[in-house]
């Protein structure tokens, strides 16, 4: 959630977006690939997104320098019908290659009412409710999800078989900000206790347990422990769910596949599968009447009685696509440790590049 | 799970056939409707599922008698392509109208690839993950789900907005049992809370929230209390999507149209919504290459290590998936509860069929 973040610097949208693409240019993508990348991780900044964000960029650029990603991929269609394609993305960055799919799956929904996308041989994609957002542009309904690095035990054992495998949704609205949903099936993401770490803050119960699968708030747990699922056996059965979709669909790597020793090891191909699920409302109703629906829904929502001391009930996304408009006119928040990772990464490879600062809190 | 039940009786597969078949005819369905109804509940009920199970048969054939659901409903296809269609109810028991819908999405993922079915003015369609589980009869994933009257608020909010709107998925295997996942967007189902109430048992906390959306354990809040979403904001969101999925795009009604008054009241139309969607793994790996891989899956789900104290882990629906077939064998069992309540009906309405006990517990 947006309120969440407490910015102690806010960037310009432009300084951030061109310190973006020179740090993936200079870590070998080309023009494409770069502003692709950079854009997916800006518009989580400007969500407000707490993990996923500008702060990712060294990572993924010391990742792509160093040939763990690769930096000029052949991301092409395997197989495709009217409704549907299998999409190879040839070790590409996860970002680059979602936004290819994303793509071919509205295409299809705008063609046929429905397009389904599956990608194999992928990276970590960046924050699934980008693409599901991309969708609601359009005015369809998006649905994505991903497998990943192993973070998650099946209920009643201890080895961890499963990524933490979003699910992003987004539908479009007319007089409301489109929905976008976007949940990790862990309580939360392995990058938000790894933030809170980075942070100097404690990790709070129920977040992760020790590698023996006993709740632990030990920062050095974090290693070889792993997450909690939502819900519990609902949360394990969902990410079994993402996971067939993303990964076993796909014929991409899945479950121990995704072993850390191989995920973080950069000299392996991580082999990430993505799922992408675009639905053209006009196959049932009026586009307009569609619309209309969900913003009912929306009011219903926000004018449902409040539980004491609530001030305003939110539609999933909502108070994201806020920040963003807020964000966009004022200036990328950034956190203290990002910002100060962003100012060192910039002096380690020279860019040329400086961040604009707007605003100090 | 199919561990909470505690049977006293176990009755034939057959004489529960026959009782759920005459007392559906004799509330005015055709024989078809009435095999149709009768099957999904006793599948529920082979299954171990504590509700959603043969224990609805009377409460069904009252409603159809009233002229609640209509008896004679023409279920008919308002729109079509070849991966989709929109269905029409008319009024018609939830069951039928869903079996009807998810052969067409099944038909359709066979052909080409993918079905994709809106259901509009159906009716309460029991256990979602009997749906789910026929698409994996023909080793298609199937997904489904369904609103219905409300019990849940959004997050920060007290009035109830959306149904539990139950997820299934159902994912075929080859040498494993299929995978069904069945689960409600509440912590518990209603349909659980009011068994506990039934069975005299107390509530345990965290189940429900009274109208003022404080937690609750007392029985006497369960009329106008309503549930908890699981995984707080996530199953909000969750919630929402179902609702969204099976009650906007399909034309249903949903939100506030399913108020308490309106779905309790005979007279009304419940226009309750349902979405059926069914994958053809094919369209990306070969058959087979998709069951191995779901067999792997399932596989590394056992072969972790275990908990402190766990036999065995389990992949979703696997416990009723054995149950299923260890039923099969031994008879249905029944809860005291829900056995009374069928003999009362017996003899209330004069049935001639008996309910043949196989053993007592």
């Amino acid at each position: 959630m947006a309120a969440e973040i407490e910015p102690a610097v806010r960037v310009t949208v432009e300084s951030l977006r061109a310190y973006g693409v020179e740090a993936f240019e200079r870590a070998g993508l080309p023009p494409e690939g770069a502003a692709i990348v950079t854009e997916v991780q800006l518009e989580a900044s400007l969500r407000g997104q707490p993990t996923h964000n500008v702060g990712s960029i060294p990572g993924y650029a010391k990742r792509i320098k160093a040939g763990g990603t690769n930096a000029r991929p052949d991301i092409r269609v395997v197989r495709e019908s009217g409704v549907h394609a299998l999409v190879d993305g040839d070790n590409g960055q996860g970002q680059w290659v979602s936004v290819v799919a994303t793509r071919l799956a509205m295409d299809k929904a705008r063609a046929t009412g429905i397009g389904v996308v599956g990608v194999r041989n992928s990276n970590h994609f960046g924050a699934a409710g980008h693409y599901a957002w991309m969708a609601t542009q359009e005015r369809l309904i998006g649905l994505c999800t991903t497998n990943g690095g192993l973070v998650l035990a099946p209920t009643g054992g201890i080895t961890p078989t499963f990524g933490n495998n979003p699910l992003g949704v987004g539908i479009p609205a007319r007089r409301h900000h489109p929905i976008v949903l976007d949940i990790a099936m862990s309580v939360v993401a392995q990058g938000k206790i790894a933030l809170q770490i980075a942070e100097g803050k404690p990790i709070p119960p129920g977040w992760m347990v020790d590698k023996l699968g006993r709740p632990s708030t030990n920062p050095a747990d974090f290693a070889e422990g792993f997450g909690v699922p939502i819900a519990g056996h609902k949360g394990y059965g969902l990410t079994l769910v993402m996971e067939t979709l993303a990964g076993l669909l796909t014929g991409a790597a899945f479950g121990w596949d995704h072993s850390r020793e191989r995920t973080r090891n950069f000299s392996n191909l991580a082999d990430i599968g993505h799922f992408f699920l675009a639905i053209n409302p006009a196959l049932f109703l009026g586009e307009d009447e569609f619309l209309d629906r969900v913003d009912r829904m929306i009011d219903e929502v926000k004018a449902g009685e409040k539980a004491e001391g609530v001030a305003e009930v939110f539609a999933p996304g909502e108070p994201e696509m806020r920040a963003r408009a807020h964000n966009l006119r004022e200036g990328v928040p950034i956190l203290p440790s990002t910002y100060r990772a962003l100012l060192a990464f910039r002096e380690e490879w020279g860019l040329a590049t400086e961040l604009e600062a707007v605003a100090t809190a």
